[in-house]
């Protein structure tokens, strides 16, 4: 069954790196995929970051991007031990390893709670705020009989089916994702749902800064966590365009198995399901509908090594010289608002993959590349 | 759409044929596919009768079998004229012309009311005695809309859901299938509602004769003839192990698109319609989803010839001589308790197609032989 650890080992960061990357994911323009290019590129975040200023320079950039300085990205880590937190790099032991497989995954998470339940399989669980008696009535027993296979329930601390989720998992152990940071939790009401979790061995996590405040354009990011998080997601009682569809898409995006509970097409709560239903999610009436599809998913998700999106180690790496002015011209003309693969540039443009991913670290530090899902990138003509 | 006549052109049997098939298909064992085969032997009904005593004592029958009287036929003739109503043969223009496709499609129904509704495309929608009120509303809307898209709604005029299916389609036509005799609605409260349905050009149909009084074990050959006569079923508000699931397994036989209407789990009414879409039920959540599915389907049944399973026009056939006794043995000494078919037999025994019919005929009236579905047959060793 899906219990057994998944006896991961990962790479371990030192005081002085971890700093480093606390800093470069903080600085202005730089998002996952950019921390990714930067390390691969410099080969140390620290490295990355004595350059930013200069990269989004060349890029174009008409201001001076803002550095996180050494100073902030100390007091947010000391912030974070007084809260009883930590930040986990990816590709440590401790950052949930369905994550680490999606593209954009955050390079840095802060979590606070007991990071095993990082190796068990993950189930997403997310539905309706306002939702009926018996969607939560439902949520609690599938959540229950699902941890009790081996399953952490991840979720998003939310009103309503989320909070079913999480307390039916306290037992078996359950993952809450915030949408702001790790000390603003949201709802206000749901402070102590988190001090049971942790007291129960479950987990918070939050990739935004402590003290952010949670505002709704940051839940799309919360609900991209949450379907990378788990192998599977399950969706109880959403409303047509509800942020649960977002999860599900992200969670299809990913290639996770989405599952959906049916209900009555005149409640406004089963629409969103009954729509995911007719786009091929699979219906679930009981918790051994999610446990036998998911079982043979997790054991292989558990056992196999397969290809994971993570910045490379940092080491010393030859650095090669800064594009020339005519070439960066070449590559920037190539680009336009229609989105291209970075291949596609390389070969266009005849110049070094080297080259090619410098000169869009530039323009992405600049603030002028647009990064799209598969890899593609963009800028807009002005 | 869907809403054109079929224009098909049927037989028309005169008086003398229609008493002779009704005294046949009255007859002991003489059901729908030894029907077919007894006019394809014989030529005609009349012939056919005259044969059934010596042909089932052929088979080994112990007891001298019971032919419908010319006198009990033209009684029940006499009342159903005097009830309004009349029978329909199959192959006639009054048929519901997707039921003569069926397997074992009853050779005479008694029909009152409005047979041009027969040449409608229709959709079965069967559900729940004890429905929700929500259950109902929902049938209501769906009845009503898919109505209007041109399609007959066939039902069998139980309480909750039945009932509901045929209210909302009296104005764009409904069918009332029953389980008893024309002139033994069940229940009982809904003969209004059977005067509403012919008052509004709908059509009440039965295969059982007139003075039936329907039995529990009667109600899986009306669920037979709602699947039959629709083109696509709709089953609402199922519970598990319901009469709509069994109205649903003939539809799916038949090659009929199923679909059914998603509930909450917790709901025991909704058990058996979620069972059906796991098992590849098209989910509905609105009336487009039944009409935009069954366009294609309506318009290609109208107007394509498909290969009619149905009793050849009675004409002069040479018949052949009976087969000897040894031919007989060795025929019925080559069946046993394992469903074959019948062309297996004829090539095992080397006898002609001819004979080995004859002798399951006179088998079947001896009322020796089990039919199965797929024209399949056995017997049990004694």
């Amino acid at each position: 069954m899906a219990g057994a650890s998944a006896g991961t080992t990962g790479i371990a960061l030192t005081d002085r790196q971890r700093i480093a990357w606390l800093r470069l994911i903080r600085s202005d323009n730089v998002g996952p995929v950019t921390f990714r290019d930067l390390i691969n590129h410099f080969g140390s975040a620290e490295t990355a970051l004595a350059a930013l200023p200069e990269l989004s320079q060349r890029g174009g950039s008409t201001r001076v991007i803002r550095v996180a300085a050494r100073e902030e990205a100390e007091a947010e880590l000391e912030i974070a031990r007084r809260f009883g937190a930590r930040f986990v790099g990816i590709g440590e032991t401790d950052y949930p390893f369905a994550l680490k497989q999606i593209e954009g995954a955050p390079p840095l998470i802060a979590v606070k709670g007991d990071a095993a339940i990082c190796q068990k399989p993950a189930i997403g669980m997310v539905g309706s705020r306002n939702c009926s008696i018996s969607g939560a009535k439902f949520t609690a027993m599938l959540a229950r009989d699902i941890g009790r296979a081996g399953y952490a329930i991840v979720s998003g601390l939310a009103r309503g089916i989320d909070t079913a989720a999480h307390r039916s998992s306290l037992e078996t152990g359950t993952i809450a994702v915030y949408a702001g940071g790790l000390d603003r939790p949201y709802p206000p009401e749901n402070k102590d749902l988190v001090e049971e979790i942790i007291a129960h061995h479950g987990l918070a996590v939050s990739e935004m800064p402590f003290g952010w405040e949670p505002r709704a354009r940051d839940f799309p990011r919360r609900n991209r966590l949450i379907a990378g998080i788990g192998l599977g997601l399950v969706v109880i009682e959403a409303a047509s365009r509800s942020g649960s569809l977002i999860t599900a898409r992200f969670a299809a995006d990913f290639g996770r198995q989405v599952f959906a509970v049916p209900g009555s097409p005149l409640d406004p709560r089963c629409h969103g399901t009954n729509g995911l239903l007719k786009d091929g999610a699979q219906i679930v009436t009981e918790a051994g509908d999610v446990i036998a599809t998911m079982a043979p998913v997790s054991q292989l998700e558990l056992f196999s090594n397969p290809e994971v999106r993570e910045p490379q180690i940092e080491g010393d790496r030859p650095m090669g010289l800064p594009p020339t002015d005519n070439e960066r011209a070449r590559i920037t003309d190539s680009l336009g608002p229609t989105p291209v693969e970075i291949d596609e540039i390389i070969r266009h443009t005849g110049s070094s993959a080297q080259t090619v991913y410098l000169v869009l670290l530039e323009l992405d530090l600049a603030g002028r590349l647009h990064r799209h899902a598969g890899g593609l990138v963009s800028i807009d003509l002005t």
